[in-house]
């Protein structure tokens, strides 16, 4: 706001004059109070100016609904929603989710700032705030074969971005609490700003050590005991509420189980498949999962809003009040949280009509790169002897550590209760492939690829014979699409054409 | 702490090797879980780098004594104390306020910036934090007559220092909300930083303008309903407990009772005079009256420490957790709030022996100019028919209007029933008097004089005779010390003599 515009605002919020737009009639949550009032909400310029009684140039009655400050996802990456980012908000935003803070690991990992200034690119004209955490794991640890390096000194042309608020999940833990110079580094970049933590099981003395760093929020947390940990060191806690990791009701149980103060826990999607968040809602389903689970309402709105904000240092959003951005919720039952209109900056976003479709940039493309492989490569050697093989466990993303005998020779003839997976280095064509045995995969008659995979995004193949995890890798690769554009499904090769599984039933 | 230090600081922590000071033993209190739990507390460079269990090259056991963060005065100004800055600091800090956010509101209405320059030489070797925050209203307000008028472009200079957090309390709430440009121009120059409050009784709607501007504290509240006014626009209230105003007992009872949440109040003095800091206590006193008044101990404590380091965004002070400065207050009994032991930077505060006497530089003495009376000056013109007289009230800071007949003429003869009371400009030898009746001040046979009065620090002299008046105005003068050097006291002159009235009891 200018001058001019504040003092405008100025005298709408003193009533001398009608406000651009009041919507009359609200039950407001103050997350500030924790009370819920009867008011108007005057706004100028997108920006609240008071609340109580208000006469406005346009008016809406909501007639008692309840209005809230939009919902904060405090973590989240973009690509893993499996949409282009500027899909991702329109709908997301739908479901109250008006501030985003992401981190490009991803997309950066495969294309460095490239990747980077794609999804600052795509979000520079949504409907939503959309704040950006450098990536400082690129790539993810130093054993990783990843497309690119992003060193402290590439990241400092970054600092000064409005929108970047400072060193995204610092996940290489272990450089930190050594003291690694290119780690330290990367944190004194950003040190004025917020480092964000990825931390799960470290012992008390590496937490410390690490919180000692300046980290100061954590998103993997899976129990209470441990997230309790976290905020005795002062960090903040985000709740993660995502496709494959769901921590919630482990998290909010301990905290209505012990009455803790809520005060320094947030909210965060992480990783969310569009489905799920058509399904079951964004951080809306975070708030009414915590509701459900025992926390008061306003206090589990005051975590998805005030509390993000102040976490991130963003000191205009995450409230209804005066000065505080017109990002605003309306919904008609508190327990059910079903969004029901979302304003953001003052404007309803269904009005919205600036999506526009996603434009990738050439050089973001054909970024796959593998050296041609034979039979051979992908050779196994096995003795005969009991050997460990990966077991998939359900739907979990974590696996598990087994031991079997395969039939002994170079070659190891992989079949439908033991696939064979091989991930395969796609970015610099070095060759360098990785192999092992799974059980419980259960491929029959082919082989499935992907090169979504995290952190490094190689390309992985599993399949029941050699000749079409080979006849992927030669194949498939052309048309696979880039993972920012891959629609979610399982694909086959057979006699060398390409199949989306899931689309044939 | 640079990355050899924090690097150091990290084996500590991970208890790789041993700290430089372990304080064992301690029932430390976390305001963040809001727990006390049995733990050491290592600290190295002067910064906490862990709790838990620690062994030190030097430890102190403290067998179950309470530690808790250093205490933060949120609001307050040196000068009111009556004693130099360096005086204070090392006075106070021994009741465990271990750091200070002043505004030289009063030497700067006096000296400009050369007082503000003052403040911040004689507190750069204090043991504690002293903060400073720039004075926005000198002249206080459009009809004052002050020393000095420090405008938006003088106060760019310090914008950058390191010890300045924001604008000093915006007393002249009326220029905010009208929009004036010489105050919106100081308003946008700290506009990234803190903008501290001032704003008894303003009607909601100029609240509202008055939050829009960025205003964010206040601590002129004196009743609960007000305080929650501010709280629901998201200011913080510093609750005052100082020697004139004491609101906490108002604010808390309203507090416990409607179990509100205390996340934006912290704790102030404001004008609080040495000898009540001795008698009672600092901040302590507050969190002893708070906890006395129903507050949780911990979530006192949390109003003073924590609360403050977040209003002002100090992310360094106010907890006992890793990257936290080691500035620890002991304490055996947490009702009474008895400051048994206070630790700086890690360093006990008792063992600091820099307290060297104050230097006053000479451009800051002899600031008191006034233009010769005579007589005539002195003058009132009294119809004989009822006019208004200035009421004093018991020992409140607020006098009450009254109207009386006083006897007709050119001149007012003054007695001991009704007193005349002087206001003689004394920056600019102006000649400017102000002049009324005063009833209920009881003076007799002789005058006293102050030139400590806020927010000017003109001459105030109150007399039953004019004769001896116009003395002190002449002979008192230049035995008269600079405010910041005055004892507390009543001065009388008779016979052209000038003694200090309370001594001779």
């Amino acid at each position: 706001m200018d001058r001019k515009q504040l003092t405008k605002a100025m005298k709408a919020a003193r009533g001398l004059q009608r406000a651009e737009l009041v919507i009359k009639n609200a039950n407001v949550i103050n997350v500030f109070s924790e009370e819920i009032r009867r008011q108007d909400i005057a706004i100028e310029d997108g920006v609240i100016v008071g609340t109580g009684v208000y006469h406005g140039e346009r008016e809406i009655d909501l007639k008692g609904m309840y209005v809230m400050p939009g919902f904060i996802d405090s973590h989240l990456h973009l690509e893993s929603t499996l949409v282009t980012p500027s899909e991702l908000i329109h709908q997301a935003v739908k479901c109250g989710t008006t501030t985003f803070i992401v981190d490009p690991h991803e997309s950066a990992n495969v294309s460095g700032t490239d990747g980077i200034d794609y999804i600052l690119e795509q979000t520079e004209q949504v409907p939503a705030n959309v704040y950006v955490m450098m990536p400082s794991c690129v790539p993810a640890t130093g054993v990783d074969d990843n497309g690119c390096c992003l060193t402290a000194e590439k990241m400092s042309e970054y600092h000064g971005h409005k929108r970047i608020l400072g060193l995204g999940e610092v996940m290489d833990y272990r450089s930190v609490v050594e003291g690694k110079p290119e780690m330290l580094e990367k944190l004194e970049l950003f040190r004025d700003k917020v480092l964000d933590g990825h931390a799960p099981f470290l012992s008390p003395g590496d937490l410390s050590a690490y919180s000692l760093a300046g980290i100061g929020t954590d998103h993997e947390c899976v129990d209470y005991e441990y997230a309790m940990e976290e905020i005795r060191n002062g960090m903040y806690v985000l709740i993660r509420e995502g496709s494959a990791a769901r921590n919630l009701q482990a998290l909010v149980t301990g905290i209505v189980k012990h009455q803790t103060d809520t005060g320094h826990f947030c909210f965060c999607t992480d990783d969310k498949h569009i489905e799920d968040i058509l399904r079951e809602g964004h951080i809306s389903h975070n708030v009414r999962e915590a509701i459900r689970l025992g926390i008061p309402p306003v206090k589990a709105i005051r975590m998805a809003t005030l509390q993000a904000a102040e976490c991130y240092h963003l000191r205009h959003l995450g409230a209804v009040a005066p000065g505080y951005q017109a990002d605003l919720i309306v919904v008609s039952d508190l327990e059910q949280m079903k969004v029901e209109r979302v304003f953001y900056k003052g404007q309803d976003v269904e009005e919205d009509q600036n999506l526009s479709p996603a434009v990738c940039a050439d050089k973001l493309k054909h970024t796959v790169h593998v050296k041609p492989l034979c039979e051979k490569d992908l050779w196994m050697h096995c003795t005969g002897r009991r050997q460990p093989v990966i077991r998939m466990v359900g739907k979990e993303i974590l696996t598990r550590e087994e031991w079997a005998v395969l039939p002994g020779g170079i070659f190891f003839e992989p079949d439908e209760t033991c696939n064979k997976v091989a991930v395969i280095e796609r970015h610099k064509a070095t060759g360098k492939i990785g192999k092992a045995a799974v059980v419980g995969y259960g491929i029959h008659g082919g082989a499935i690829a992907s090169s979504v995979s995290h952190d490094s995004h190689n390309l992985v193949v599993i399949g029941d014979n050699d000749r079409d995890i080979i006849a992927l890798s030669f194949l498939a690769l052309p048309v696979l699409p880039e993972i920012r554009i891959l629609p979610r499904g399982l694909y086959r090769v057979e006699d060398g054409s390409f199949y989306r599984e899931d689309e044939e039933q």
